[in-house]
């Protein structure tokens, strides 16, 4: 593609993402629809088949687009220390989720997916699995380094530093803080210690 | 009330009970109304306005009958070994969650309360708080016991033992069985282990 063209169909991919979330805060993910999206983004329907099958694939990369970077990667920081890192990630993290306006379209998603099971299986393909992966990437560079209990379960682990995090958020029973997101990393950390088993 | 009338009242309050759970697994939380629980149970709609205030209150209280024994009351084991009573309650609860019409019902509720915030609060309050508040009295007996770590911040325990398995039971990420189970409560303990801390 010619430069000027990319750039135009970078802007129209990042203007259909945009308009994809603000659409799902403002009416609710049901109310959606691709031609709401393609207008609000100033594009053609055409435009958003080519690149996406349905509007739940639109919805969920932009969902995923705020984890990633320029070139479209997510990766966790990796100084060598991994309490430092996680504790990073997590305080970044509650920071996000205290945002009104993504916590607003993310409480409208999983609602949808607490009663839609094909909507979970494509949330879980285009926004839980490629962050699984990168925070999984981070837990065995520690394992490598000698800084995690090497016969962990990693899935576990994720589950101990993340479903506290989310629960609280979703039932609004405390404030989401770093303090809450250190702990958290703490106790996780104290779980999988290389010298937590016996 | 002579004992024929507390017999015929304890039964209308069963009724009433497993109607508000069977119509908000038939037709969604939105749709349930006083009067089709009252049409349902077979008793008159005075009789619901009697003991509830709102919907909502019928359907949480039917909600946390189901952790009640028959005093109305909700404990969790206490056999001194603080890890199997711990897998014996979690082991339970996933069976629990398991069960397609228990499930089915705790979705449609949880959907709701992911975007009601006043909804979220009247579940915290007459569900999750008594749940709480057992599941703490456990805890703190392990403490005096010296099972358990003085300092713990027992919310948290609480977190990890609970939040993965919402959360897997939510999203369908893998199996709610006893390995899990008791994987959630291994973990658990060997953060909160009473020399866990430095």
């Amino acid at each position: 593609m010619p430069p000027d063209a990319a750039r135009r169909s970078d802007r129209s991919r990042l203007a259909i993402l945009a308009a994809a979330r603000d659409l799902v805060v403002e009416v609710g993910y049901p109310r959606v629809s691709i031609e709401a999206i393609a207008r609000r983004a100033g594009v053609g329907k055409q435009t958003i088949y080519r690149w996406w099958p349905s509007k739940g694939a639109v919805v969920f990369d932009a969902v995923r687009a705020l984890s990633e970077d320029e070139a479209g990667v997510i990766t966790l920081p990796d100084t060598g220390d991994l309490e430092a890192d996680l504790k990073t990630v997590l305080r970044a993290t509650a920071v996000e989720f205290t945002d009104p306006t993504l916590s607003a379209l993310l409480r409208a998603l999983y609602a949808e997916i607490a009663v839609d099971p094909e909507l979970a299986t494509l949330y879980q393909e285009k926004v839980e699995r490629p962050l699984t992966e990168a925070k999984l990437d981070r837990l065995r560079s520690a394992q490598r380094a000698g800084q995690f209990d090497p016969d962990a379960d990693l899935a576990l682990c994720l589950d101990f530093l993340y479903a506290p995090f989310t629960q609280r958020w979703l039932s609004r029973t405390g404030p989401l803080d770093d303090a809450y997101a250190d702990a958290l990393v703490e106790a996780t950390l104290r779980a999988f210690a290389p010298t937590a088993r016996g």
